[in-house]
């Protein structure tokens, strides 16, 4: 019985095009003579395609993208500061629209420090855990506006907006998942600052926890939350957390393992009414684009994501080993494709 | 001509009084046969007041304090689950409201890696950098609440307020630092997501900007900044930041220099309207309080900002010339009394 899988393949800028062609490869590759065959459609979407059109992410876009079965983009942003981009905002209008509109609601990312990856600590010990970060309200919201704006008067204001309905759907995710692993959860918030937005957070993980007694719950101020990741990494498990605890804590988690040119990511509807998108967390670093000197490896485990999520846990798992053994065995620079190469070269072996 | 300064002193809960009686201690030692004198007022004040009395900060206790000349902080807060706190927000009601009734919009927090310090990283480099985070606006405002509470229809709002007069005079105070010290200045905030918030901060830093020509000025999203802070924190200087990143920041710096045992702050009042306090980073941590285990670095550190405040820089820089030492000198675990007495026999020699 064959499948046809419809993935929408979104380059994007910089160092995305560069990346996703090596993801692309080992896709190919890891399904060879499967019964699984991947239809792609190429996105022409990010800076680039603003500059040309002036279109971000239009609705006849977003109406096509929705018609796959899975989103596979590289990295969308021009260079910083660019005058012609000032009125754009690419994140907000096309990487953060399609997260909100395909109702992305658990944004999972996995930290592990692989064997022979370079790390920056003395000490880190076994880190092996992954965030699950919400993808659709909280401070990311885009809700607020300034008075007197540009003036000494000015007052702007941003409000992070928390929906039970929101919470509860990416707890139960995230405890879903600790039962799966080594049982253990932490919440990550702010409960004494930010009173409104951490009592939703605290009330629901305590009323799940109540229906997963195995699962050992804890919970962390994202200041502390930021000194373990440091000083203590192996603690962690699952995190749970929101849009942007998430986003801080991702950056930081993976730099301590290895660099962000290894930590991938799924933006995931687990509820099967949308597709999932898989991107690695890094940006498009348009300084070194089009140089073959961006690390494919984080594009390359999201395609491992991207497997694993389609129900493809057997090729998804190849992939994750192949890197895994070419992790353990980098020595030197190499180009994009060399690195994409040596791990193809893993997976045929 | 001999001065009289009126110190406020809260040495407040967990281990808060064995870190500020060695503070004090090095207070008196470095102002002995001077012709200052610290005339100091303790005042009860945390969870255990609380837990007494039922008060955490009374009007009398504000006035009282604010009619001092400076204020010298331990750490308050209860054991963490305490039932009988369930209602108390310790942090709220008495931390965060000193800083904001008493105006103290400058929160400076020094990060330096000690010789001899021992800290997470393999390859840390030289760090020595200052946070100037905002004290008494932004998503610590505490403006929010909840809809359909406890339900499953439940909104919760937290709102981030941010104004020109606010954002305008902290970044006034990180130019005038960086211009003292090696002229870098970097704004973190998240300026493509939270766009209302972000704008009014880079507006403001660009505006304030053109009087410092001579400050190179440059701009990082908080997730990549705390990838720095791992991977190359030598590249800070002085980093001017909100109070929500400012808070999440110094932790991980704190982290990354030593542990939050060594790390110093000042919440100021650059006006002079109000006294400004002086405050280890680090909390109340019950679970070792009255055993001795506590580093009261932190807090004889922050004895050597208030100083400075003071306008006794020469004080403040032999007390942090002899914690340097002492730093340098580490070995073996010592109780908190021990490193008291050895930092006052560094600035006695
Ligand atoms: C580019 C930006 C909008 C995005 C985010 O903040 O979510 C990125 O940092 C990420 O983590 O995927
Ligand atoms: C205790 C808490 C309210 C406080 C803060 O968030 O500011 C602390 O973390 C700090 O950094 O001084």
């Amino acid at each position: 019985m064959s499948r046809v899988v419809k993935l929408a393949v979104i380059p994007g800028d910089g160092i995305g095009p560069e990346v996703v062609t090596e993801a692309e490869k080992v896709l190919d590759a890891v399904t060879a003579g499967s019964d699984v065959t991947f239809e792609k459609t190429r996105f022409s979407l990010g800076a680039a395609r603003y500059l040309e059109t002036g279109d971000t992410l239009t609705d006849e876009d977003l109406d096509a993208i929705g018609a796959h079965d899975a989103i596979l983009l590289g990295a969308v942003g021009g260079l910083p500061g660019d005058p012609r981009l000032k009125d754009a905002n690419i994140e907000r209008g096309l990487l953060l629209k399609l997260r909100f509109e395909l109702d992305h609601y658990v944004n999972l990312r996995p930290s592990r420090l692989y064997p022979g990856a370079p790390g920056p600590l003395a000490d880190p010990g076994e880190i092996d855990f992954v965030v699950v970060r919400e993808g659709t309200e909280g401070p990311y919201v885009g809700n607020g506006g300034a008075i007197r704006k540009g003036t000494p008067h000015e007052v702007a204001n941003e409000t992070s907006v928390n929906t039970a309905f929101g919470v509860e759907r990416v707890v139960r995710y995230a405890f879903a998942l600790a039962e799966k692993r080594r049982k253990k959860l932490t919440l990550v918030h702010k409960t004494n600052v930010l009173v409104h937005a951490g009592a939703i957070w605290k009330r629901i993980v305590d009323e799940v926890a109540l229906e997963y007694p195995y699962v050992a719950v804890d919970y962390l101020h994202v200041d502390a939350a930021t000194i373990f990741l440091v000083t203590h990494p192996s603690r962690f498990d699952v995190i749970v957390t929101d849009n942007l605890f998430g986003d801080i804590l991702t950056d930081l988690a993976g730099a301590v393992t290895g660099g962000i040119g290894l930590a991938a990511s799924g933006n995931i509807n687990p509820d099967g009414a949308f597709p999932s998108m898989f991107e690695p967390v890094h940006g498009s670093a348009p300084d070194i684009a089009g140089q073959q000197k961006a690390d494919p490896t984080a594009a390359i485990l999201s395609v491992a994501l991207l497997l694993d999520h389609l129900g493809l846990g057997a090729e998804g798992a190849r992939v994750q080993r192949a890197v895994e053994e070419d992790i353990a065995a980098r020595t030197g620079a190499r180009t994009t494709e060399q690195t994409g190469a040596a791990i193809i070269a893993r997976l045929q072996a």
